[in-house]
């Protein structure tokens, strides 16, 4: 990876190695989270149940809409949240030990999906499993803002792109939070309604974060 | 990676910090990708079932081979799919949002895998297993065309190997999806035949991806 | 990884290809070691229980606070014996076999957690099961002491990290394991206090590991 | 990451793309197979079973013997597989399709492991069962030996390193096929019998190939 521009920077330089030591850390970091993303996401697909006998296997497998409702939601939720994290970790510069404790209990939340899907699959029609859901989705986007929120106020971030990355992806984290805070009153009264909102999400945080990509990417 | 040595670059040549950048996200996406199949692919062994009770222990084992045939075509195909997968990501030169987005469609089926392999080794014989086998299947190779064609038209793929993938990196994929889509209807008559159609792919399929790759690698 | 380094050494040494191959697989035990991480971390999730039927999804729901509270638990457990692994192997020059026996026999007990921490979540109150769980933590200390004592003796260490990391990081693995070894007989006797001393390694260990942190990096 | 002809190449660079192009897919396969061993390792956690009433919590612990061994065993097995799978891999110096469908069979049979190990534990003394996971045990040996002996004849292999690797990794990896081969029959007279020769494997395998190691790394 990059060889090529290694030989040129091994002339000039002197304090390389505490950097480099960093990029293995950082490097560490962000594969661990994206191998838990990686394994969550995977793990949505033990929430679909195997028809128990053969006399009504048809049956069962239209059963699964609620399943399989889920099961798309949740990719979706998890690889736009990838994605996200993704985007934001490509900007920092650095870390430090609170980003990483932010970021685990951000993991401890995502982790959680998996399961809140997998009721939401089987109860979709239940207020508790619904607020359930829209609960872990909340303190998902909550300490991602955290995350962005830190990573500014503690330098963090590579100078060029901060600006408009506070702008507009601490507000779009915040977005997203809101909804989900929102959707969870509306779940007692109309659990359909709720879902609805979180479904909104998508459009418009999509051409939010889209409309922000294109100024910060080259 | 390197962060440190991206300010000199961006000095030095024009586009490189671009480069650097991607780089980092472009390894993020192959690994996130990687590590979802290495998952789906790992998971298809809790298909097996352990005998319940100690006294037919050999007859319950026995018994299994719908499961391990399952398991043996499952693991065939995902590797497959993931060779294919490396293979195609090996000659892209840069990736953008659709093609993120289409990735985790294509990861959603993919995905979902170990499930329609579990309830094909179940209910090998059920018509409608094996219609829902083929129809992720088709899906899966339709959104890896998907992905190679976006790919070509918004010339993310270096230039060189260009020309002689599309010609046959784009049918080989056409011609799976072709395969498990006819492999439907023929469900409907014949599960069987349905199963001997899609074997059918790794020998043709392997010969015509293998006669591709000898053309272009070195 | 340590790239910018690679030039120079092959410049002035003469087993800098050693060092470089040395890379590689240091990369993959890293890597495996956090792959065994996310994956015991996000397994962690499967001892969450579905609500059996819709008539008592709410009831189920509360009544999982033993589980969240063993989630929650455990998920910090993990990371921070992740945090603490990674920052070990950071300051890491070389390996050997013996270090690789020791972390996979300290992989095995930390795989463990998962099956522990649920057991804990469904039968907290029990004496057996609170100590099942405080020698799995126990052993997992333990074998991580061995690993930075090993590393000190056998000088795979770094050696301006060297003489700070054992002073700390050593005691500080011993304390934490002292704390649960102490744990196990107090929880013949009451299995809730056992846990609270658990949570105090939490106050305690962070304090101790952040002073120690702050001395080593830059 | 063939660090060592890094220099060499940036002294002549051309065909160095290639290179660093074969660079990113050989760290694809042998992260894909990492991730393979590091999910199989651990979802071997899934085979240990919760108590399932409060009553006979401590019983029902105690009563796991026979998981823990085979939890021990498989542990151990797949541990010790996957560090002579990093130690084959890092002499390999090219690798091909051949290569790579061989070591996707052999993953195939690793991935079983965490099923023949779960029906181990609960039937630890079924001869059909001990026949089950030395069968599969026998598949891995011979696929791993399959791919050494490949690598070799298709000149994969660093030139310096061949010859001794040839000479012992061959015959050690056949030597542990042998054992577990002959360990079938003697199950069916006494499966215990069958075990304990696995467990010499331990003993003997660990010798040769450290002595193996010796002389191959510096």
């Amino acid at each position: 990876m990059e060889a090529e521009s290694r030989p040129k920077r091994a002339v000039t330089r002197g304090e390389a190695r505490h950097r480099d030591e960093w990029d293995v850390e950082f490097n560490r970091i962000v594969a661990f989270s994206d191998g838990v993303f990686a394994i969550a996401i995977t793990l949505l697909v033990l929430a679909l149940e195997v028809p128990e006998s053969a006399d009504d296997v048809e049956d069962a497998l239209f059963r699964q809409r609620g399943d399989l409702f889920a099961y798309a939601l949740s990719f979706a939720v998890l690889g736009k949240l990838w994605i996200s994290h993704h985007r934001f970790f490509s900007v920092l510069e650095r870390f430090d030990g609170t980003l990483m404790a932010l970021n685990l209990v951000y993991l401890a939340f995502v982790v959680m999906v998996p399961y809140t899907s997998e009721v939401l699959g089987e109860f979709g029609d239940s207020s508790a499993v619904v607020i359930l859901y829209a609960a872990v989705m909340f303190a998902v986007s909550v300490t991602f803002s955290a995350q962005i929120v830190h990573s500014y106020r503690a330098r963090l971030v590579a100078p060029g792109t901060g600006s408009l990355e506070k702008r507009y992806a601490g507000p779009s984290s915040l977005l997203v939070a809101g909804v989900f805070l929102v959707s969870m009153p509306v779940a007692l009264v109309a659990p359909g309604v709720a879902t609805l909102m979180w479904l909104a999400i998508f459009v418009v945080g999509d051409r939010v974060s889209d409309w922000v990509g294109e100024r910060i990417r080259r």
